[in-house]
């Protein structure tokens, strides 16, 4: 019993206990489902009255008693009237008894509690002493927010009371390098009600965003993309043809210009092909790769909204390819071979691959699929990358590959997509001139690197757990005279660095050296560059590290050249 | 007879003229008014039927008629009612009549026309023989588009003959490097229907914009300015609190954002504002100065749309600067002095500045104004710049410096302003801890230093007639082989080119030099990198300058070398 699947067991019945509780406390609550999941377990409900974070306590007590109690689980199955009528007072109960196919239902019993259930429990609830109550929110009734509105209580349970405490060591981790905890702490970015889900870049937040930036747009400029830039609002009209409207119109804001129709961007392909159909193209510009940092807006529902990684505005680090089949290939290898590069550099150390396949309906030919396909995997082929097949899970207009960085708590994240698009060309008839003269339909890869700039802001910060590395921080080192005599020492230093571009800092206070550091290592800046009375007399400074290591006496020349060899790092 | 009063003069007759000629030709027609301006003259007025680009000939022809007749000017005074009477078929001039104050209107005759008039013209029509019709357009009775639609015919005059050729010449100057013929000649950005008023910057424009605020950027830096960047869409209760929503609605786009009244940013100033409120401030973060690349929106007309010069979403190098009375002038300074510093920097040889006063109808005290104005005009006098003063012309809220620049056609554009504003300060309840513990109001500068960037791209496409310089260039090197045999010693100069950050090209084509020449000189790309049999065997190369002059023999250092004197320039 130590298989991620009999863990399903345990907290399927986990579920059942916390059922148990809920019917013994308050015996007028409705239950509805309570379900495993991947980290535990729910029970959504509709309490006589709403629950709330302390009603967790007794409940918990309660759960711990009917663990005590040692009840052995009974199942069996009972003919459908038979259920209808335990269930006569619970509509939702009655829902799901119609849904049950055949005449039978499961039904599971502990004591004086039973549940339907399909089956698939721990033999005594002796078993389940090691569960955790963590929180309560709301939810639906099949998670419609057309349906009832239902209050969801999550727990999770392992098997041994060591497992229990590993993981609620982790999630307390979690929340302490909670990019949003970081956010407020490091001073990096806020929200404010002015404008749900539009994130504030302070100074700090907004230097590491423009490093991120500055070096996507180098890393694609050493690979001949070209920069554009395309409007932020563009006709309702456009948006209708790109299918946009039609697909992801719940998730986009309008507004009228010149009393027409007009839609805020959601995605930057329009504009890239806009942009594309401005002049003919000939196959002499193919690959043609535009790239843009292009801000868009999509609503998600405020209750979805999750820090940075979840927003309504952000910038993708869009790239639209415009080539023939055969640049497909090369192309896919250079975007893939981007994606490693800059995974190397912000350190992460694992990847993981999917190619999407062809879905049930599709548009284009098989042989586009069978080549846009094999261009997606031969790619990773070369490059030695394992993946998986999803199969039959690419878009009806062409197969995908999905990228994955994997953080330092082994969460996966998918950042990069390369898109390869049958359709767009087709519908916007775009074209090039072959050298035959002939005007030829091109491909479109979409492709993002890092996806939404802010997401990824967020899956950096929390990996490193704020301490981000000398080359992405947002200061990089702060300044710190001994005593008051040394601060025109302090200020040469200053001017020396800010001279050949490192982001540093003077502490202008008078406080002793020690909470100088203290101030310096909460913020989380990894150089403090020291000057006491002899390094100034020497023209020195001693190097302390975030991490408490220290380097004495260095000279300007050894502190750049130590600064250069580790921004280089990646 | 040669002052700018006296050619003031010669175009009010010469509007008369027009007038006189449209009357003989087209009798139906409704004339209105007919004044000088500031580069020649128009007169507004209702046709039966619309006029069109041809009938300027058919009008030019009838006025060289009149002015071949040589007919007196005659003014004299008549009554209020004779005038009515003869007027009393034009609402226009019987309006014009009742708002003439006193008992009297002038009236100018040559030969069988007459018109209203306050007295001013040349002796006889015979002096009018240097004029020129330039255009129709569409205008509005008292320039307010509630009233009559009218059409505009205008025009120019000069004394002489070559005056007026030396200005016609100018105009097709103006004309050939417009900006907007400028940038589609050289591919830099383009209008589409699917966003009126709003810009697409292809890879070249996009170069040199971000070339522009990579400057802006570091000037900024230098000065410890921090940068931000804050929302699209906020709410609307927010711009009603900032009066921006009383003051600039008919300007602003809205939409709703979960059923709540948003609207797309036309301005930074409240994103700043509660950026500087995320946490309390104290007294040593002062200056607290936030830059931001603000993309904003502003609604125009669509008939007053020009290009980039006048858009409806644009990027504002927008600076806040919270800050205490005593900080007002060093900080003024310092902006006066990054402005002159990007003036020299982008090759405007002229500044001019005004200092804007307290309006009749204002807030703020005595005090207040008297620092604020004075530190205005103390920076300008430490920096030995003359200035006007626009007496009254100050918002209510405070005291600005407008900062222009002269282009190489003489032409002024008013693009940095520095605002004082006592007004959002009060208004957002800002506050810093003083070194007393006391909560005080702060002061806030507004300022920008480009103004907007998609306008000072326009203006500085212009000033340069295209030939942007080396270090603002999208393509700052075109490398070029003699013959193919050369191409592998082109590309190795391109690799190296590239390396060091240079805006490289290799031209590819199998073209005869002087074509690759001529093609690079129609891009106006500033370098040619020249590599014939000899360059290739001895690793040297021939710079070509845009304007003809070649600097043989250069090594890559050589070369290098003369890159960074070039563009450090400024």
């Amino acid at each position: 019993m130590n298989k991620q699947s009999d863990l399903s067991v345990l907290r399927h019945s986990a579920a059942h206990l916390l059922g148990h509780a809920v019917f013994e406390l308050f015996p007028d609550t409705l239950l509805t489902i309570g379900p495993a999941t991947k980290e535990g377990f729910f029970y959504d409900c509709v309490p006589q009255r709403s629950f709330k974070e302390e009603d967790l306590v007794a409940i918990t007590q309660r759960m711990q008693e009917i663990v005590a109690r040692n009840l052995s689980l009974e199942h069996k199955e009972i003919s459908k009237s038979e259920a209808r009528k335990l269930y006569a007072h619970n509509p939702f109960k009655l829902e799901l008894i119609d849904q049950i196919p055949g005449e039978t239902v499961g039904l599971a019993t502990q004591g004086n509690f039973y549940d339907l259930c399909r089956g698939g429990h721990v033999a005594r609830t002796g078993q389940l002493a090691h569960f955790k109550l963590l929180h309560i929110s709301g939810s639906y009734w099949r998670a419609d927010r057309n349906n009832a509105a239902l209050q969801r209580i999550s727990g999770t349970a392992f098997f041994t009371a060591e497992d229990l405490a590993a993981y609620l060591k982790r999630q307390d981790e979690l929340a302490m390098y909670d990019h949003r905890v970081l956010g407020k702490q490091l001073d990096l970015f806020s929200f404010h009600e002015e404008g749900v889900g539009f994130p504030f870049f302070h100074p700090k937040g907004k230097a590491i965003l423009n490093t991120m930036v500055s070096y996507m747009r180098e890393l694609k400029q050493q690979h001949d993309y070209q920069e554009i830039s395309t409007p932020t609002m563009l006709s309702d009209h456009l948006w209708r043809q790109s299918g946009h409207y039609e697909h992801y119109k719940e998730n986009m804001y309008f507004l009228n210009v010149d009393e027409q129709p007009y839609a805020v961007k959601p995605m930057n392909c329009p504009g890239a092909i806009l942009t594309y159909k401005t002049r003919p193209r000939s196959y002499r510009e193919l690959p043609l790769k535009l790239a843009e940092f292009g801000h868009v807006h999509r609503h998600e529902l405020s209750g979805a909204l999750h820090g940075l990684l979840r927003v309504r505005a952000f910038t993708q680090d869009d790239v639209h390819i415009f080539c023939t089949s055969e640049q497909l290939q090369p192309q896919i290898e250079e975007i893939i071979s981007m994606f490693t590069t800059m995974q190397s550099k912000f350190g992460f150390k694992k990847t993981s691959f999917s190619v999407a396949t062809r879905p049930a309906s599709s548009i284009g030919s098989d042989e586009l699929w069978e080549i846009g396909t094999k261009a997606l995997e031969n790619s990773l082929i070369r490059a030695g990358l394992p993946y998986k097949i999803a199969a039959g899970d690419g878009a009806f207009y062409g197969p995908k590959i999905d990228a994955s960085l994997e953080d330092s708590y082994g969460r996966q994240w998918t950042c990069c997509t390369i898109q390869i698009d049958f359709f767009q060309p087709e519908n916007f008839d775009l074209s090039y001139i072959a050298p035959s003269g002939e005007r030829v339909r091109p491909i479109i890869i979409h492709s993002t690197i890092f996806g939404s700039l802010e997401r990824f802001f967020a899956i950096v910060l929390e990996h490193y757990r704020g301490n981000l590395p000398l080359w992405l921080a947002p200061i990089q080192a702060r300044i710190m005279a001994i005593t008051d005599a040394q601060q025109p020492h302090a200020q040469q230093w200053l001017t020396a660095l800010k001279e050949v571009g490192i982001r540093a800092e003077l502490d202008h206070s008078s406080d002793p050296i020690k909470a100088k550091i203290k101030t310096a290592s909460l913020e989380k800046i990894p150089w403090m560059i020291i000057i006491g009375a002899r390094e100034a007399e020497q023209a020195v400074a001693t190097l302390r590290l975030h991490d408490g290591t220290q380097h004495a006496n260095l000279t300007p020349e050894q502190l750049l050249t130590l600064f250069y060899e580790q921004t280089n790092i990646g």
